[in-house]
């Protein structure tokens, strides 16, 4: 029985064709469900306001709120108050992320430079306001505030509030230490639906990012828009990429670590043979026994779980670009060299010494990652998520005159003579005079 | 009558404020009403392919087609066929946009360091295809197909397509200047479905970008998680700044290079006195007069232009960063020192010797840009928009046991055992004797 819990396919076979078509359409999500719901939630809050937001609390949370914004929310007190080993991993955990994301900004710096008679540069600026939004219920996670809001921290972001539903004391220590303005004690489109129009005691943001259930994902498309927001997060993946070398037992803790987040996450293993696939299997009942959250993670693999058979190492990378996973662990011989063919993914975990798990707490890049195969055009949650850019270009009047044969000709050819005039209004100082 | 043509508001009235209000409501469309129908093109070109494509551009754009892709789209002839003064403004302006953007490029490198026993990184990759959305019509502009193409190519991406129905010579000159692979002879819902999805003769791609009307814009959203979108796109508009030195006759011109783009776009007026407004209001009906899109030009001054009185030039930065125009044109005197308080714009034109019309076509930032307030939070259109990026993550041994503390401890405090487990399996050589 424990072998049948890891299926396996092996390349050239219609299971595998099958299963790589199944994980090519992983990231889609039926929100037209949900829509109408939503839509009526947004709506009601646009107009109602804060009544609307506690009447929603009261309906979908079962709780009954007098207050939505907390500024004083005890952030202090809440780290003091922790144990002293998870106050210590906290504070070297925002430490961490802190530093990794102050070199990432480095390269997020506005520029300016003559070329010729014209300046031109791009100005970037920190947002004004941003929300992040944190799960309650079983994924309230200390660790997703600081992995958000650091980012916008370094960015410089004036106000940050976070939504999460009756946070705890780690989720307060964790805004104390990411610099979290304001708790907005609300979860759901509800909590959505007040970053994104406001309402009488909650500013309006002008971002929401974080991943959030379906109605969460349906608000944030629908005001899309109105706000800007991150990417629709699905449920979480790790692919291991491993060769005949690879240790079997770190293999299965790799996609365990994974299986244990939620039934719905997917842990995928890709190697070079059936036998090995077997190893994992044999191993998988043995660490599973003890563990926790043992059903979920079981329920994951039986759902989502596969072994991924291919014949070479250069399709190992080649199939890993294709799944473009969340997270991709390489526990094969000389890891670097597979590592730098992928393309395709949220975070590469390099050799066996490097667990998934030191990337989600302490490492230092963002464990907010593209899922569902957004890895093709997606990026970690970074600093470059929270900035706007501006163009500056200006013109001495010799420059326009040098290029203005250009500019008129291009105007005229798309039917735009207002444009075309606007450049020789500049250079004829009394045009109607000429008519 | 003349005089009315631009309405005006004094801060402090109510008319200034409700001018306000619906200026920041602008960016609201309501995409519900066509969201069926595009909802069903989308899945029946999912499921049909190209005789479902075929289907919709005979319906909608009124063409029969027998093909859909075109690799071989004589570009290079058509760029040779142009008059020689369109053909040498294409390729000046194709050299100052790639000059800019190769600029902006370098600040897009992918690093790497090592802190300790761990490495961190963030690996940049172009995106592999791209699909560019110009629709036909009355706004088919050969320019925008270099300002969107372009930030694309100098990021890398392999293969550009762009959709745009039944291109002329210049588009297809564009294409050619600005490395375009192949260009998909279809507008509307129809090409985006077939970008989003791919179909039998046109393969899919991983992010679209490009304005459209509310068929494409409701398509770009319903597709958004399949493929990466940029920023739906409204009406365009400008912003200008003046004072009592601004030389009407220029305000007036940036005004109409706006309002004859489209009746829906927005030419707004931001100064220090009615006198001013009256002195541009009476410059406008002389310059409309022998304008070729005169009616189009009056009728967005009618529907959407408004003069707003400040009391001083600080206000005139404060209300300019709250409506966050696509376009700012700063005509006071000291314009540097005005144009620095600007921090929510698409583009900033700095100085009444820099027209708009120069940032349109040749001065080289995409004029691709952020509307209807989304400048909050939005960006030009840039290779930032083309590229994907990694995490890099790899711990040596003795590093991941000197932060194991760490790690576990958050782990569990999360009650996520396996995760901690993981950890400690690398630290212990055969756990499973310890049981």
């Amino acid at each position: 029985m424990s072998r049948v819990l890891l299926k396996s396919a092996t390349e050239g076979t219609s299971e595998f064709s099958g299963a790589l078509a199944r994980l090519a359409a992983r990231g889609e999500s039926d929100l037209s469900a949900v829509e109408p719901l939503v839509r009526q939630i947004l709506e009601d809050i646009r107009e109602r306001g804060d009544a609307a937001v506690k009447d929603y609390i009261f309906r979908f949370e079962g709780r009954r709120v007098s207050q939505l914004l907390y500024t004083d929310y005890g952030g202090q007190a809440a780290l003091d108050g922790l144990g002293s080993d998870v106050r210590a991993a906290l504070i070297a955990a925002a430490d961490r992320i802190r530093r990794y994301h102050e070199r990432q900004a480095s390269g997020l710096d506005s520029f300016e430079y003559k070329e010729g008679g014209v300046l031109l540069g791009s100005r970037v600026n920190p947002l004004d306001r941003v929300g992040i939004y944190t799960p309650g219920g079983k994924a309230r996670y200390p660790s997703s505030v600081l992995m958000s809001a650091i980012p916008a921290q370094v960015a410089g972001v004036r106000a940050i509030t976070l939504a999460s539903p009756n946070p705890g004391a780690e989720v307060r220590a964790a805004c104390h230490l990411a610099g979290v303005e304001a708790i907005l004690d609300a979860g759901g489109a509800q909590a959505i639906a007040t970053l994104a129009y406001g309402t009488e005691s909650v500013p309006p943001v002008d971002k929401i990012v974080g991943p959030g259930n379906l109605y969460v994902a349906a608000a944030k498309r629908l005001v899309f828009g109105q706000v800007d927001i991150d990417s629709l997060a699905g449920p979480s993946e790790i692919l291991v990429l491993a060769d005949e070398n690879s240790d079997p037992r770190l293999v299965a803790a790799d996609l365990l670590s994974q299986a244990e987040h939620d039934e719905a996450s997917y842990p995928l293993l890709l190697c070079l043979s059936t036998e090995f696939v077997e190893r994992v299997a044999t191993e998988l009942p043995h660490q599973l026994e003890s563990l926790p959250r043992r059903s979920m993670a079981e329920q994951a693999i039986l759902d989502h779980g596969v072994a991924l058979v291919v014949r070479d190492r250069q399709r190992l990378a080649e199939v890993a670009n294709q799944i473009a996973a969340e997270h991709v662990a390489v526990h094969v011989q000389r890891p670097e060299e597979l590592a730098r063919e992928i393309r395709h993914a949220g975070a590469i975990f390099v050799g066996s010494t490097t667990p998934e798990a030191a990337g989600d707490y302490l490492a230092g890049p963002s464990h907010v990652l593209p899922t569902g195969g957004a890895a093709r055009y997606g990026a970690p949650l970074g600093v470059y998520d929270f900035v706007s850019r501006s163009s500056v270009i200006a013109y001495t009047l010799e420059e326009l005159g040098a290029q203005a044969a250009h500019i008129t000709a291009l105007a005229r050819a798309e039917g735009l003579e207002g444009h075309a005039r606007a450049v020789e209004s500049r250079l004829a100082p009394s045009p109607r005079q000429n008519r």
